[in-house]
């Protein structure tokens, strides 16, 4: 529809993700012919490659998609170190990376009445203090590969590193809300939309956005990010500026941010409205309302095993479990459970580093666990978290699969057999 | 030990809940012999029953232990009003029902360097604006007997019913406190501890706390309530004045208040520290850290199914299914699934009442939904609600059973037969 009456090529190049098989398969129903070479327009130069700017990416990604640009860390790699480094950081993008002049860059800050602010790089570092924030992120389509086991859904195949951590270093959005004229106050639903400088082919940014509430609240800690681990930020990942909304699904941290709107509703952007909202199992692409179901902000708890990797050959002895395990809304994990025997029975995982301030507790928990081994065992490991309200994962993916295969939390299961 | 020196009897009277055959069983290989009648010293007025001057009951209530009190509603009336009435309101009482003179009352608030205040009813009624809220109360151990049937635990076998909901009235104690004297910020880990005017043989009283941060933040709207559905309150819910901590479980909104305390620690009553928490289900009395895991505060999503009743003959036809879902935290029920084939396949059900204000949503919702059912077929019907973080039950109880039996939050499964 954006195409009509004009050429579809660039909207062909621009969602790439649509060069596959069984899509072409489903357009063969719908040729008509071909034009003769004398009859073809010269492909308009908007039809090059949007992707030819992105940024160089590390070697060592597992990539689900190359334009737009979706990768995720090795497990192995990922529960390593506390903090995810920079290049190793899975990213998620959802159109080509844009270019941005940071000399000339401003991020325009407006309410309903028109009223608003502009304001250079420069002075969101100099204007505001630089607050700090360890935070994981993570993508609603985390461990949707293991949905699509369960029925086909729509969406990358992300394994189980669509998460990751970083120190983040910026403006708080609440300084620049009420620098801008913003008060404390607001009735109803009013939300902060974000706008990044990221379109697509017909001009429309990408946008989301989050509740007033938590967009001005000193507990809340949602920045507007210029530093990722002590450094400038990658262009990957959003620079100059972006958002970062701690404990609260990727989606809503913004890259590339261009524009920050006090609004009476939330954002009308195609990812707050119809896409990252979770439904029912029985719901399917005929059926499904996308008003029937808020979007996703705070994510449900979380784990799962980064080492051993499934289908390893792990050596008798003493084996030991590594992983992750991390939940929304800033609450803490309590406890990991692991089990070698499927589910039946558990021992307790050691919380790896400092306990976080409980409802502050942005970052995931490394944990690991110790077990003897007899040889020629076949395992399977199983994790499962619990959060400061007691909140726990659910045993089975099927019960949660839904169309987009988000918020795929269940218990993570690996199975490994003992060698001697 | 608290009766070294002096009569056992008077503690004995007191924990009547260890008056029950297995109890007596074990205590058969420790007796020594008996007092001749001469000898025994005259009953102490204290040994009189302590549990006397309770208040009279509503007949309908399922109790599940008579002294001290603790008592549930049927079923099938939790389930067919919004506001529960006040008589089938689900009662849990640690200790005798103590007997307040509402004229002499007073509320002490005190800090940790002595300054504090004292309030009449009168003055908490008169000198702060009277604020209602409609917040559903849950107890940890809800739906307990399920747990005990995959093993036993330690404490009373409630059914679905310790769960309830009332419109509270009363001050806030965000209001209260700052009257008192006390600010906004507190570093660290301040608790404001709650002390009851129930004792127990000792003198000590019931006792809980909850996060400074929580008690004087204006949207958690923690009430100290002198109504309940727009009356007094009544003696088995805390007359003349109780804590109502909105989202939280119910040990922490005390009954009888005499003090409110603000401390650098949470409190250290037995039930703060001992008790109404969570632990992995390989962990047994002998193992069992009461200081690795966090009290109990917000509590996990619930639903359960009113109607129809477990072992129920229902008609062929159409038929309606009913319950309730909660979440703690204000975390609002956004969909309540419903299986009648044991979790393979779901429907949606639908919420009945208004929606609450995201984030704010202290009550439960009711929901329903209807669907045929064949005469001969035996139905598991299964039920599972989600959460605004997108939090989900656990598919089974044994996972997550803990040795108190508490946070049974599986998914609630009904067994019915339908008849010709």
């Amino acid at each position: 529809m954006l195409a009509a009456g004009g050429a579809l090529e660039p909207f062909w190049a621009l969602y790439a993700v649509h060069n596959q098989p069984h899509v072409l398969e489903l357009l063969r129903e719908y040729k008509v012919g071909e034009l003769s070479p004398e009859e073809a327009a010269p492909a308009p130069a908007a039809a090059q490659d949007p992707f030819a700017g992105d940024p160089p990416r590390h070697p060592g990604l597992r990539v689900n998609s190359q334009k737009p640009f979706n990768a995720e860390p090795p497990a192995e790699l990922l529960g390593e170190s506390f903090l995810t480094p920079n290049e190793l950081f899975f990213t998620r993008n959802h159109l080509p990376v844009p270019a941005v002049d940071p000399g000339t860059y401003r991020l325009r800050v407006e309410g309903p009445g028109g009223r608003g602010v502009s304001l250079s790089l420069a002075e969101l570092r100099s204007r505001f203090p630089k607050h700090e924030v360890t935070a994981t992120l993570q993508c609603a389509g985390n461990r949707r590969a293991e949905m699509s086991r369960v029925r086909p859904v729509k969406g990358l195949a992300w394994d189980i590193g669509a998460i990751s951590t970083a120190r983040w270093g910026g403006a708080r959005l609440r300084d620049v809300l009420l620098h801008a004229g913003f008060g404390q106050e607001r009735e109803g639903e009013w939300h902060v939309c974000f706008e990044g400088l990221d379109v697509d082919a017909g001009g429309a940014p990408y946008g989301a956005s989050i509740p007033y509430g938590r967009a001005v609240s000193p507990a809340a800690e949602v920045l507007l990010a210029y530093e990722m681990n002590g450094q400038e930020l990658p262009r990957d990942h959003g620079f100059p500026l972006r958002v970062v909304v701690p404990g609260v699904v990727g989606a809503r941290s913004v890259k590339w941010l261009g524009r920050v709107a006090v609004s009476p509703a939330e954002s009308p952007s195609h990812w707050q409205r119809n896409d990252y909202k979770g439904f029912s199992p029985c719901v399917d692409w005929d059926t499904v309302d996308f008003t029937a179901a808020p979007a996703i902000q705070e994510l449900p708890v979380q784990s799962a095993i980064t080492q051993p990797r499934p289908g390893a050959a792990v050596p008798a002895g003493e084996l030991t479990v590594k992983g992750y395990a991390w939940s929304g809304g800033g609450r803490e994990v309590v406890r990991v459970d692991v089990s070698l025997d499927g589910g039946r029975t558990w021992r307790v995982a050691r919380l790896l580093g400092e306990r976080p301030v409980p409802g502050r507790a942005w970052a995931w928990a490394l944990w690991e666990v110790t077990a003897p081994v007899a040889a020629g065992a076949e395992l399977e490991i199983v994790c499962k978290a619990v959060d400061g309200s007691y909140n726990v994962q659910p045993d089975s993916v099927a019960p949660i699969w839904n169309l987009r295969g988000v918020l795929s939390n269940a218990w993570h299961r690996v199975r490994v057999t003992v060698t001697h």
